[in-house]
């Protein structure tokens, strides 16, 4: 590398770290969602036309403000390292595919809307707390399993004994999967229910059981995620401070081995002084 | 200030502070919220014209009390300090505008009935109990924001894709939150999604996602306060008594380093018994 | 009292104590409750005069059993302190009240229905549970207060606002207070938006906001009684077994008092072989 | 038993521990489901005479794992012993009944949904998961039984008051009591109460009593599975590593014992180099 382009590297750094451009970025971003969000008003050509500059303003400044933090960085691998960075390229080239057809115009509305999502990536406590939450996924994975697993057998049976009842509701195991969901949410649960009730009257049992089992099996779902997020929460406060309940133990554990070091020491001093031998080998 | 007025000071000092005259002002506002509630009942005129000399009486005395309160104050500084007494003093001098005309009739009975939310300055443990809820805000911040993003997202994508589908549920961005808070909170949602899966099949996977996203987001709210609130309180309880287990674990551990200190000089003491130098040196 | 009457007192106090006895009233409370549960279906004139007689038997019984517990007790002051007999007590002589007209029926049946409750009062582990959650009330209390205030008010600007829009949902302040309550269980919350805000289309900021303190301070509840369980649960443990990691902290808090007043005496020991006098004064 | 037998019960260990084998397991029971599933869309009869065989090929191979592995175990009492075993082997010999009749074809569809549960059986974090699960029920039991109590009294009220308003509703307990579920649930709770109120106008109190006291109990209950779980997740923590702050404190115990063994064989010296006589009985 030229020293003409380290100078531009530490420049782009120099940039890249300042606050005044950081605001600025979270302004660009917000202006975009803005944009996006008032598009979907019924605006007259002029303003439109506006807007569209305004896009095309918005897709460059992305454009160059990710090209100035792929340059400040030391080289491409450490940019693509950090997961956010990722994030932020594909969004960024996403909105940069030209859609002109009437068909693609809609693709293109909606790379642009998730623009919005570099919000995250851009507030570090944002980052944080979904770092958090995807965090907190495999935990659920085997609980989820279970929940679907129980999602699918009820979801047979109802497929096999309601579909003639209602084929709209029960017709195959895909759109029983969704009237469960439904039921799951309590959503005119009891119209589906007295419905199939009309043919077997016992189907009550179905839907109970369904109800009592996914509620219990989402409980436990939830409860793994507060004991998840409890238990991140405190090994990090203990880290950050020896101050707390945690710490103070193991600050006695590791004082109550010196004062028995210290005890052993004196033990032997005082054998010594009553001229007796030590007898120190039977302590452990 | 003269001696007289000083007098007077510590008169209506000696009012606020009296348990009757605190009674006697919760009764008023209790009286204050049950005019109020009569009024939306169909009463006829007679009783009408006691019910607003009632509310002429109720607003002097409210005026008498807080100009006592304020007198009673060293100056007005120190009263408009606490929040609470600036929160009374909105709420009194907001129901002394006069609303004589028919359409500003509605603004005047709205601004009287705020006066039910004096209940709360008035009673000290709601007073805390809402302390409480407003320090658990800014925790709650940045996770609403998450939250406020994805409805965003969800609500531009649902005004593009489905306002063509049903232009009353998703006809703007604002629109489109409204509908989307609805999913939210499982109010005939379906019929919603039924709706649009007659043109998009797959659009089941936006409602899905959405919900699946906005229940964790909430969840997580949820167990942010929970945490919040438990931690406080924790607090506060171990400042309170020491009797507690953290409370015993801190004697415990000053008390060990008495111990420590005790020992270093009773070894001391051995070693010169013994006729040793010291060799504290190398223990720490 | 004669002894005769101590020996009937004794009789009654061993058939009161007896598990057979006790399995017996249980029966016998879950055979009047399948009596009245009964009563609901379509039955034909027979069994209806079975089913009368049944249920003189069971008053008679349950009157029978009453006058046991009574008698068995030492004084009737010593039988009405417990809350448990008061409840007794209350059921079965509510449900001998004679009652012949055709009006009054319903309330004798209704009498009937509370027999059932006697289950809790029978079953330990019932009362204990029922315990638990009187106890939880108080904690509630204030969180109530606070909650009905916000409800108060709602309704009162819902009455003033809304009551030529719809007068069967917000005609007046009770009528308002039920329909928020349906708003706050997310009933077809929107219906009745949808309808407001076709005359003030900002209305829904009121329901939202409603929504959303309604909600906070329903969460403040729960947790609140969980933080009341959990405590009264840790105390108990703690109390019945020192095993606890509580138990063991404390243990060591008044070993470590051992060991200070031991080191001490040490201490002094030494200072009277050095030949140097006592300066224990200055340690604390 | 020959050497012949023991080598095929090795040789048959061996299989079942092998994790290819497993493997092969896990995708023959999703196949399985997967079949299930599909037999639910509308399929021409060529696909079904495929899926028909392999039908008869996954009942055959499940039927062979199964006894594979009871040859592998040492004898078929230990082998029934275990919960899971019987688990499959019920749900393996249910799809072995020969069902010909149109009648029977249903449940024997339905008994064939039941392999998928296989999968629990199979995945052994799915087994914990659900052991788990199993383990919580106890608690729940007399929470339970408390919330039928009240399901049942408010049902009886029900069905005594609201049978001539609306008898598809309130015609007799069961009923009412599906009835209540659904007001527990809040599905179009309101319609219930209206209908009810046009006759008897303060019949909203039955509605909200019911409504706070099932939260009430639910509350208590989720509560009560939180604490089980985070009980035993804690238990099994502390036994696993000695590292947590429980193991530490219990460290603590064990060493201060030590420790005052010690000091009580120091001071004897030291009172042994002074010439005084042993002090030792008065302190514990």
């Amino acid at each position: 590398m030229t020293t003409n382009a380290i100078t531009l590297q530490e420049r782009f750094l120099h940039i890249r770290e300042n606050k005044v451009f950081e605001a600025f970025v979270i302004g660009i971003i917000i202006v975009s969602a803005l944009v996006i969000g008032a598009k979907t008003y019924a605006i007259n050509e002029q303003i439109l036309i506006v807007f569209n500059v305004l896009d095309i303003a918005i897709t460059l400044f992305f454009l160059t403000e990710i090209i100035i933090r792929m340059i400040a960085e030391h080289n491409m691998k450490a940019f693509f390292k950090k997961g956010w960075n990722v994030f932020d390229f594909i969004i960024v080239t996403a909105s940069l595919i030209p859609v002109d057809e009437s068909e693609m115009v809609l693709l293109g509305r909606l790379l642009r809307i998730f623009r919005a999502l570099r919000l995250i990536s851009v507030i570090p406590e944002l980052r944080i707390l979904l770092n958090a939450f995807l965090k907190a996924i495999p935990r659920m994975g085997y609980v989820s399993l279970l929940m679907f697993i129980f999602f699918y057998i009820y979801a047979a049976m109802g497929s096999i004994f309601f579909s003639k009842v209602n084929p709209e509701l029960w017709d195959n195991i895909s759109i029983s999967m969704l009237t469960l969901f439904r039921v799951a949410t309590f959503e005119d649960w009891t119209d589906v229910m007295y419905e199939t009730m009309d043919i077997y009257p016992l189907s009550w049992i179905f839907y109970l059981s369904f109800i009592f089992i996914v509620a219990f099996v989402f409980l436990n779902m939830m409860i793994g995620i507060v004991l998840e997020v409890l238990q991140r929460e405190h090994e990090q406060f203990d880290r950050e401070s020896g101050q707390g309940e945690a710490g103070e133990v193991h600050w006695l554990r590791e004082h109550t081995e010196l004062i028995e070091q210290r005890l052993e020491r004196m033990e032997a001093m005082l054998e010594d002084i009553q001229g007796k031998p030590h007898t120190n080998s039977k302590h452990s």
